[in-house]
């Protein structure tokens, strides 16, 4: 499955901190075709969705995400955890079942940076029953 | 001067929200060299700085922002305010001096889309008292 964890280099100071993302021609850069936030209520789960062409470059800003991915040939499931206090960037590849889930008491944040601009036409939806996993 | 406040889409939901942010070739997109994340304590000021290069897209994500520039031709200042129950995007094109304050008593979280890599040989830094702002 295309699912990488790459991790960040990060600025600590005095009066905040920078937090390095995505750089151009870095591994898991696709192009850009879109960037967008999705904020997510505590113990809430968005899901399931599959991507026919996306690339995506997720990082949690704020908040605690469980992220899980269904490999719907060998029926398996993966799971990968961000939160903000161990900042990484998580690259997904195209044709992937995932859903994540608000593990924090409070509003989590989620930035996408796409390769390409948001379309219907290459998203699938399942209802969260559809695939069966143990949150 | 190059500064422009763009207006966001937003689809609201009750599991939570998606808050656009950029899509390749709108205003005030000038290409993609870099993405990073600042956070700023509360009441802390981070500048003066002014990128010779750098074209920016700006979000606040979390908390709320004055941003300060300083056009050192017209001696004149300008502000803009972010904050995260509006949000909107601030463009700020190069060769302008700005300082950003966090109005917040939170943690503020700032979202940088950057035309180009971090390079420090395009920016130039000024302490904070060396361009006087009744903050």
């Amino acid at each position: 499955m295309k699912i990488k964890i790459y991790k960040q280099k990060n600025i600590f100071s005095q009066k905040g901190n920078v937090l390095t993302f995505l750089k151009k021609g870095q591994n898991g850069y696709k192009g850009f075709g879109e960037i967008y936030f999705s904020t997510i209520k505590p113990k809430k789960i968005k899901g399931w969705k599959k991507h026919k062409k996306m690339n995506m470059n997720i990082f949690v800003i704020s908040g605690k995400v469980k992220f899980v991915f269904y490999d719907d040939k060998r029926k398996k499931f993966y799971k990968k955890n961000l939160n903000e206090n161990n900042p990484k960037r998580l690259f997904i590849g195209p044709n992937i079942w995932f859903a994540f889930k608000n593990m924090s008491s409070k509003k989590s944040i989620i930035v996408n940076f796409s390769n390409i601009k948001h379309n219907k036409n290459e998203v699938l939806n399942k209802k969260l029953n559809q695939i069966k996993f143990n949150w």
